[in-house]
């Protein structure tokens, strides 16, 4: 019974914001699907290097009242960062919130605009701790 | 600002039920981490040969009241396979229900006991339309 992880799915309200939101991440689109007929498209973002690890933005046309969402079941997307304090100056300063700062210099986590969890880690060793991650408090939760 | 995809996440209420659920799917245990200090489980499953795209099972010992949840934002995760009708029998014959059958012959959905949605599709091109697939209703949402 063979079998093969193909990508996570989450659904976004805005397109344009959250398109912006992943590739400020550092995500890329590599393929896309536009349904005239069903009213969605369907856009696979991935890191560079890694196409064949994406996640599937499904977006409806006209719109999801019940987004963004919150829930217990779903935890996070994880990526690895090659420095994790470069990567979380550059998101804070395109307004992305740090709602979980890497005291450590290892774990960070944001949120996607439709309230998905995303998890930072340092790639290999932690960094030294340093400020101004290391007297950042932590903002709503993750 | 090199980024590179880890895991995607998911948290479950009973751990051995769920992970004969995924072990059912064909995910092996990858790596397993265990907190007595945090009574949690971190328990990581992958499909062979794809160990870099696990998920993670979060176990909260003490249990988890939030559990089984529902929610807008996270869609699916989805696994390709090389005969949707066997894994779709297997998956049946061990009491899982098939929310949307592979009347198509190219897509299925199944929840895991937490309700997070799993999408199956046929790996290359779709199977002939069979039965009993052709005539099963769906059942529930995905």
């Amino acid at each position: 019974m063979g079998l093969n992880y193909l990508h996570t799915m989450v659904r976004v309200k805005d397109l344009e914001k959250s398109m912006a939101f992943y590739a400020l991440l550092g995500l890329k689109e590599t393929r896309r699907y536009d349904s005239e007929e069903g009213r969605f498209s369907l856009i696979f973002m991935a890191p560079e290097g890694q196409e064949d690890r994406p996640i599937e933005l499904t977006y409806n046309w006209d719109g999801d009242d019940a987004l963004p969402s919150d829930s217990r079941h779903f935890g996070h997307l994880a990526y690895g960062v090659d420095n994790i304090y470069e990567t979380c100056a550059h998101l804070e300063a395109n307004g992305v919130v740090i709602n979980r700062p890497p005291r450590d210099g290892r774990m960070a986590f944001i949120r996607s605009p439709d309230n998905i969890s995303i998890e930072l880690l340092q790639n290999g060793d932690a960094l030294a701790p340093a400020e101004p991650w290391l007297s950042m408090g932590n903002t709503g939760h993750w």
